[in-house]
């Protein structure tokens, strides 16, 4: 059964000058909800995604599944032509969204307060690596530069080794994310104020807005926690243990989920003992009760475990790489994976589906396929002049 | 001079039954966004993260700094008394958000689709591990469980060591950011309709949305990739190096950058030899490079290079640990270092400001106290026979 689709922002156009993956992921997300993005890039090279591997037929994979169901149009805001229509699009759409340097906007001419007073009811994303304001607001950024200079790499990683990078690059999509959250946020308030307003978001402030924990205990404690491998920082039993055929992950947030766990690997009595008595006896005790768990773990394979563990509630899990996770049974049955058309009508490529299930969006239907470079110039002018009519 | 404070949200009001962590930091965000949220906590136990470390006073640091500016009530949703206030509650508010296990809202007679008859504007949002639908929709996880299911943990850490967890608690922070984003928009879609809708937000599927770059990979190639430390998978250089006082981050995402670093150390001629000539060879002879770049950068200390390098233009920092971010100047620039004042008047909790910045929220505001468990019963009490009168 098809499910009604009419989603959220259906009645939204976004003029995305953005590339790489901060903004590009921010109008994707909002893009999934409804809205129509005009993507405006740099003519003959476009995107810089559009060369990042792996290729295939000469497509990016990379920018075929961030830029899904975007139209493309290639406009040198230098040109005098060029700028013509872009001034034409500034009118009748409702976002604009960037992500050069703080003043690259202001150069071109189309900084937001020029923009603003022309187009009152416009609102203005920027993502940017240090913000729009500050001593360091002029200088370059990359995803790794965000999470090595906010301290996302320093808790990061094993102890006494080198930190490392987080696979995701969160240093770019939270950083999209909150943007997401501006946008929409000035979306709602247009609605009672007739005004649109600046975004500005800033991928150092985003990293150092997702260690709340790291940051709850620097301030009272006066001293940065360390990486801590597998394991949470302050939970305990809450990490990765050995099974005689692989790793695993156990997580017990509270004392009835620890009591259980002691009872369905057969020591009761551990619950009661001082050294594991509660959370904070556990986390005192933590490398103890890693070898205890293990000794029984180690006696059968992580199937076993998995299933008497699940059966009691226990959260558990293996550690899925990327091939297992997007074969999951549950992954697939949310509509996590989707085969996006490939722009010659070739093998679709694969990307992962949108997480916010919203009763209004039909999660069941397949996005467009991201566009060529310059590919939708002529769908886009059309549309233009018929706004304008 | 102080901002005008209009903040987009601060004409709805949240009634918020989540706890611990990914429904918590949705409604901060929201909070920061000028949203009043109501907290319904357990009587007597409240929100697990009250029993977090660190302490003081008796007071969780981690809670107070992501429950800022809530207010507290505690009801028991299976008494006919607390029942009858709660009835009253959601008859006044705009969103209800709850992170339990499916199931367990309509079990308490609170289902999306006895809401929704009674309370047609009303907005659900549902955050969970695994979501409200598919065959493992009733297990429990948390943070790390689903970093680990969803692929995240398999992409982060060492080539041939034990995966590690990402520090900051993104299995949590993206699933209730992509909450924030679906409550947004059907906050901006009941504007046209006037109707709610629900959201229904996965931990799980949310990791699979943030490895975009994994998902290409695996889809092209049918491999997933490794974790691989500090570099980024198909970038290079972007990645650690070793000066001669520490590590820095030094992020070349185009071939300009890589010249303008070549000439930077005084190796002009390494941008045009062929192991080196685009971003392909580079990945491929990744271990030359590191090794080059690093007899280079080895003979000075990293504050040179941080002066020289940034000079040029070329996005480079050092790895901070997290008391060093929270002093970084830019850091507190832009206002993302917040002393919250604490419930009893004593020293403040430090917590991490919204890097959400927007023209109608006056980001100098430092937020309210988290509150007491049941601590404004008597206020939100008020306020509800405010609104039925």
């Amino acid at each position: 059964m098809s499910k009604l689709n009419c989603p959220p922002l259906s009645d939204i156009t976004i003029l995305d000058l953005t590339h790489v993956l901060a903004g590009p992921y921010c109008s994707m997300i909002l893009s999934d909800l409804g809205a129509k993005v005009i993507k405006v890039e740099q003519p003959d090279i476009g995107d810089d995604t559009r060369h990042f591997p792996p290729f295939r037929d000469g497509h990016s994979a990379y920018f075929a599944t961030i830029n899904r169901d975007k139209q493309s149009i290639a406009l040198n805001l230098k040109d005098d032509t060029d700028r013509a229509v872009f001034e034409r699009l500034l009118a009748q759409v409702d976002v604009v969204m960037e992500n050069y340097r703080p003043g690259v906007m202001e150069r071109l001419g189309y900084g937001w307060d020029t923009l603003s007073a022309r187009h009152p009811h416009l609102i203005y994303g920027a993502v940017s690596g240090f913000g729009h304001t500050g001593p360091d607001a002029l200088k370059p950024a990359y995803d790794m530069v965000a999470q090595a200079r906010g301290g996302v790499m320093s808790i990061t990683g094993e102890k006494n080794r080198e930190p490392v990078r987080v696979g995701a690059s969160v240093g770019d999509i939270v950083a999209g994310m909150f943007l997401g959250h501006g946008l929409l946020a000035a979306l709602y308030q247009r609605e009672k104020t007739g005004k649109g307003q600046k975004v500005d978001v800033a991928m150092l402030d985003s990293q150092l807005a997702i260690i709340e924990h790291a940051i709850a205990i620097t301030g009272e404690t006066g001293v940065p926690p360390e990486p801590s491998g597998a394991r949470h920082p302050s939970i305990a039993p809450f990490e990765t243990y050995h099974t005689a055929d692989g790793l695993m992950v156990i997580a017990c947030g509270n004392d009835v989920l620890f009591r259980k766990l002691c009872q369905v690997i057969g020591k009761p009595h551990w619950a009661t003992r001082p050294e594991f008595e509660n959370n904070l006896a556990r986390c005192e005790n933590v490398q103890l009760l890693r070898r205890r768990i293990e000794t029984v773990t180690l006696g059968h394979p992580r199937a076993h475990w998995l299933e008497i563990l699940t059966a009691e509630g226990i959260p558990c899990t293996p550690i899925q790489n990327v091939a297992e996770a997007m074969q999951d049974p549950q992954i697939l049955a949310r509509n996590m994976v989707k085969h996006l058309p490939a722009p010659d009508g070739g093998k679709p490529f694969v990307a992962a589906g949108n997480p916010i299930k919203m009763s209004s969006v039909d999660d069941t239907r397949t996005p467009g396929a991201a566009p060529l470079l310059d590919g939708d110039r002529d769908a886009i002018l059309d549309w233009l002049a018929e706004q304008e009519r």
